[in-house]
């Protein structure tokens, strides 16, 4: 078994001149994370210490299994967001039943990785493209920032799935604010901001929490009013088994499985970013299962569900972690501060909390990528815009739903609606191209040589055929049609069918269709459908070959080499 | 308003030579459709006065704007079966708010057919794929056939969506089977099959219904305890606003959509058969206002959901119809009916209405069309049995659900593993094929050809781009692998990343990725991307021209040639 642990390759091969990397990244992170923690526990409307356990065995699972060397695991914004919409629904904020839900949560989201792992289905998350989620990612972010305000203007509004209701309550509650609140707000904001842009290897989080709780003692805060964490109880969780409730299971089990698919594309595409940069493998796999078995131990330790994050993996790279020692050093400084430290943060205002959150997830709206992604592919806008408006309006586990559904049909939109183009041939070649594209293409009086770029199948097939048709009155009107069957990738039963309907309506006005270049998988179904044997001699090598035959020229290819010998191999 | 009728196009170019064919089709369907609705009416636990209504004003209304001229509109049997499992789920049967049910839900399906026609989305039903359907349709007929079992056996079950429970209950009430009732069922059937076999231009239908009737009368069936229809309230339905209740139609709406996407479906497949045999064509938008114009007639008449039938459709097409005047006819008959020969059906035995229905849905079951579809392409079978077995088991409106889901699936996981080919040279040509089906194509020594035949976006990249690293370790090694886009239609922005990272994970390794062939669409991405300024030099024409620079020769076709002066023409 300790053969076999993913972290024995980094153990055995450890070099020294990596350490001094490995211990400033593991002290800067823990100065980061003890603070995140207890905003994100906060954000997931959890007590600050269910955020530290969360930050503690579950690291150090994920640094003896994970394939990344880099990836920083433990609580992050958008899975807690995610657990309090959850629990909210089942549970009564603090109550015990709330902090049960949340460690079942745990559980269910790390057997859920484990079985998707287990079952080698770390390719699924492809399904995700990645507009929809950088649409999706920026929505959640402007939730959890709004979710945060009342905290920061230190009102009390009811919990809301709904955005408009917040932001209503919002402004019927901001003349309300409370001042010294505010001030505390306004002050933590601007110093995060500040150290970020002028002494960014300070970690900003740690000192908001030194100088708040300083504030806080100095000027009885409390007193006047400023909601403070309050106390915390000291010592490292204990092991315990979840108490099974069949139907609170049946009800977190949606939102474990949302969670596992946001938390794990997260976690994998940060994780890949630092693999290439250092050059090594990140297995999806061994991934579901590292990220699976800390989330179970989460679950264990009344904890609640965790992920990789991107701002902390990225500060963990540039502080030197070379290695997931890195984070077995965090995770032992955040075990130092649940057993020694925790009288310190009584007096912490939950509003510095509250600034870190909404100054981390600022950056999860990511204009930049948008615009890029609108410059490489437009298309991809539209999935991107109906991720973002969706979660945004309908709430952040329908919206993903709602990404996830539009994403397949853009896909779909695309596939139904074909690109074409008409081909000529590019002179003294023999190869033919769109006549749009390339001025120098000459097409052939009377000969049609058309290009369709889709497998055709039930969603494109009487499209296609009519696209096909129509072309027989073009003027001057064409005698025979080449399709350029080069893009035509497949063909199901349907399409298979709208190519004979195709066949015989030219037929009956006299245009005769030629396949060419037509690929394994579609001779196979055009054999086994008849179409083959009915246009035999009409099915070429090329544009060129179907031309010459067209013409009466001898064809340039002998036609009984076409594999159709063969028709049945690999399709 | 007249001039824009659809009707006005046959009306005015009436030709009176069809007189005799729409006369005879007309009296024949109207034989036909009279048992025919009265069955379904009692498929969809309604009165069969409905049914009747349901083949008056729906039917003229679709004759004077439907651009079929075959298709017979009218109560139909799938969608009988959709609004008795609608409206078993919001009243109880026999009640007054069953019947309003039924009138709202006509209006409700005449609403979903009008707001798809206004913003012309007759495409939509393309999704549904044919293999699909034909899964659907057969499962949906086998639970309308059993659905009818318990009339033709004289017992009483209770009504269920489980198949297996109703096969459950038929089990244990049929040693309690009404012996007269299975006479008269059993007599049916056998009529009707026999006169379908050795008499096909005898309706059927009318045969068995003035046989039994007679008999009912002759041997006091009724006083025997053979249930018969009762009494039919004569005359015509009057018009009457249906009570909006909004919870009803909040309850009916998932309904009323699935109802307009199968029957749509069905109607649009039935009447372009006939179409396209009689050479004109089918505007599916202007079918969906006609149909849904019809629906929304079916309500306010105290109806309920019509749509085409396969069946009277062909019947009417052998009869002689030419134009939808054969469809006023059988309204006219129809109409009679009800005014004048109501009291006549009273003794009519339930039993043989039920076997009528046993009769007509058992050519719903398509085996041989079936056998085709799993010929032609078997991966289609998936989608089909998906279908067949989720609408069994899981019931009718679930079943489409999961069926449709399936359909999308598939093609999906298709695109995910895309198929691929090493192309070899075909000898004395520039044509490259697929070594596997080609055994004459000569592969060149470290230079490996790779033809992947899908769009690249976020579904395949990854699996793309692991495909093109993997075949670096290849024996022997290449050093410059040549992928042909002949097949990559299109590429989204996570596409274009991981063509990206392809090529630095294989220059890493000292291999050079070359692409030939690339659409424009593709071209614009990697303009846009950048990819095509880095590559410029190793962008080709073909494999041939990709061949001939990696080997040193110029290029046979001249580089700036490639349309790049035109980039964003025609994505």
């Amino acid at each position: 078994m300790p053969l076999s642990l993913p972290a024995m390759r980094w153990i055995r091969g450890y070099e020294r001149s990596n350490l001094r990397g490995d211990i400033s990244a593991g002290i800067t992170i823990g100065a980061m994370l003890v603070p995140q923690a207890m905003a994100y526990a906060l954000l997931a409307g959890l007590p600050p210490q269910v955020g530290l356990y969360a930050a503690t065995l579950p690291v150090i699972v994920y640094a003896l299994l994970g394939t990344s060397r880099q990836l920083a695991v433990g609580p992050v914004a958008i899975v807690s967001l995610l657990t309090a919409s959850a629990l909210g629904a089942v549970a009564d904020a603090d109550s015990p039943k709330y902090l049960a839900a949340a460690a079942m949560l745990g559980l269910l989201v790390g057997a859920v990785h484990l079985i998707l792992g287990a079952a080698r289905l770390g390719w699924l998350v492809t399904f995700l493209s990645h507009s929809v989620l950088v649409g999706f990612t920026a929505a959640a972010a402007a939730i959890i920032g709004i979710s945060q305000i009342k905290h920061l203007l230190g009102v009390a509004i009811p919990r809301s799935d709904h955005l408009h209701q917040t932001l209503g309550d919002l402004w019927n509650a901001a003349p309300a604010a409370h001042l010294p609140t505010l001030v505390v707000a306004g002050a933590s904001i601007v110093t995060l901001i500040t150290i970020k842009r002028f002494v960014p290897r300070l970690p900003g989080a740690l000192v908001v929490v030194a100088g708040s709780t300083a504030a806080s003692a100095l000027f009885d805060l409390a007193g006047q009013g400023v909601r403070t964490v309050g106390e915390i109880p000291a010592g490292l969780p204990s092991f315990a088994f979840p108490v099974v409730d069949v139907a609170l299971v049946g009800d977190l089990a949606p939102t474990a499985i949302v969670i596992t698919l946001i938390g794990f594309v997260e976690s994998i595409a940060v994780a890949k970013v630092y693999a290439r940069r250092h050059r090594y493998e990140i297995d999806p796999n061994a991934e579901l299962i590292a990220l699976g078995s800390a989330n179970v131990v989460a679950g264990f330790t009344g904890a609640y569900p965790v992920g990789g994050g991107f701002a902390r993996t990225a500060v963990n790279d540039s502080a030197g972690a070379t290695t997931p020692l890195a984070s077995l050093i965090t995770a032992v400084l955040v075990i130092g501060v649940l057993i020694f430290l925790t009288p310190l943060f009584e007096l912490l205002p939950q509003a510095a909390l509250a600034a870190i959150i909404v100054v981390a997830v600022r950056n999860l709206i990511d204009i930049a990528e948008m615009r890029h992604i609108l410059h490489v592919k437009p298309s991809d806008g539209v999935g991107m815009g109906i991720a973002a408006s969706a979660t945004l309006v309908l709430g952040i586990e329908i919206g993903i739903g709602v990404a996830v559904i539009a994403s397949m049909l853009v896909v779909f939109a695309r596939m139904s609606r074909p690109h074409s183009a008409i081909l000529g041939r590019i002179p003294n070649t023999t190869s033919y191209r769109n006549v749009r594209r390339f001025s120098n293409a000459e097409v052939t009086e009377n000969v049609l040589v058309l290009r369709i770029d889709a497998a055709m199948s039930f969603v494109n097939a009487q499209h296609i055929k009519r696209l096909l048709v129509d072309h027989a009155t073009d003027v001057p009107a064409p005698h025979d049609i080449v399709l350029d069957c080069s893009g035509i990738n497949d063909m199901d039963a349907t399409g298979a069918e709208a190519l004979v309907e195709a066949i015989d309506e030219l037929e009956r006005v006299g245009v005769r269709l030629h396949l060419c270049d037509v690929k394994g998988p579609v001779r196979d179904v055009l054999h086994r459908s008849g179409t083959w044997a009915r246009l035999h001699q009409r099915i070429h090598a090329t544009p060129h070959a179907a031309m010459a035959v067209i013409h009466g020229e001898p064809s340039p290819i002998d036609h009984t080499a076409m594999g159709i010998d063969e028709p049945r191999i690999g399709s």
